[in-house]
């Protein structure tokens, strides 16, 4: 995995730097992140671990699969998609803590993608028992380099209302 | 990560021995998968690389964040099952082909959890364009050695029929 972005290694809830709350995630708020590249390693290592099936694993018998070639699992690009959001999307005062949402992959991500995602705000409720947290609903797509969705996830994030 | 049972690094879709087709997954099918554990370590590292936040990196600042404590990415639960369906709960011919599902993290997964998946077939329907396959839903909760359940995942699968 490449990062062709200024993506920090880690994001800290104590760093100083814009921190977003409840209040500053409306409806329709956007936000494009950095991107970053994979490659046919990086695949076949995430595979290895977590998806080990020959067409995540290797290129010729990924020939011979539904695939027709090597294609990342999709939880790699649901993984790499997270980590677009947490450095350079959505820098959540608390952190981007999801409590579930939906994930579709409309096309596989291939070796050498470079990825990007595109969020936005579709839902914002207060929480009705915590006075001091929200509910915010995050669409996100995640491109190719060729502007192809290859996730489209809606996830639910608890976000912490602004100190008063 | 510790592999308890017996799971195979990785699987063939040619190696021999019961591979399920459409045909195999009716409404109601259930299985166990086997079990793994993940240690602090494991956390931490699949955090560096896709989910760097605090409360996933540190012990010492995940005490004083939402979770109160280290605690594993979401992601990094569901790649766990994922890998725990394909070596151990689903051989599918073809392979566990994924077009997307809900997921949801009723807690969290904590260092030293051993978790196992059982999966459930909701829902069976042939494809109505491609006479070679079908849209498997299955429902599957991951559990701790508690039996708590830390994720709840719906996934639609594509699964190849049985060849006349």
């Amino acid at each position: 995995m490449t990062l062709d972005s200024q993506t920090p290694d880690a994001v800290s809830g104590d760093e100083t730097g814009a921190r977003l709350y409840f209040e500053d995630l409306a409806v329709g708020w956007r936000v494009t992140t950095g991107t970053l590249t994979l490659d046919a390693e990086a695949i076949r290592r995430f595979a290895a671990e977590f998806d080990p099936q020959p067409f995540h694993l290797d290129a010729a018998a990924a020939e011979k699969s539904f695939f027709g070639g090597l294609v990342a699992s999709g939880w790699h690009t649901a993984a790499l998609t997270m980590r677009l959001l947490v450095t350079s999307g959505l820098p959540i005062a608390g952190g981007v803590i999801g409590a579930g949402g939906e994930v579709a992959w409309p096309r596989p991500t291939y070796p050498g993608d470079t990825l990007t995602a595109v969020c936005e705000v579709i839902a914002a409720k207060p929480s009705r028992s915590r006075s001091d947290r929200g509910m915010v609903t995050v669409r996100s797509e995640t491109l190719n380099q060729k502007g192809e969705v290859v996730q489209v996830m809606t996830a639910r994030l608890v976000v912490p209302r602004r100190p008063a």
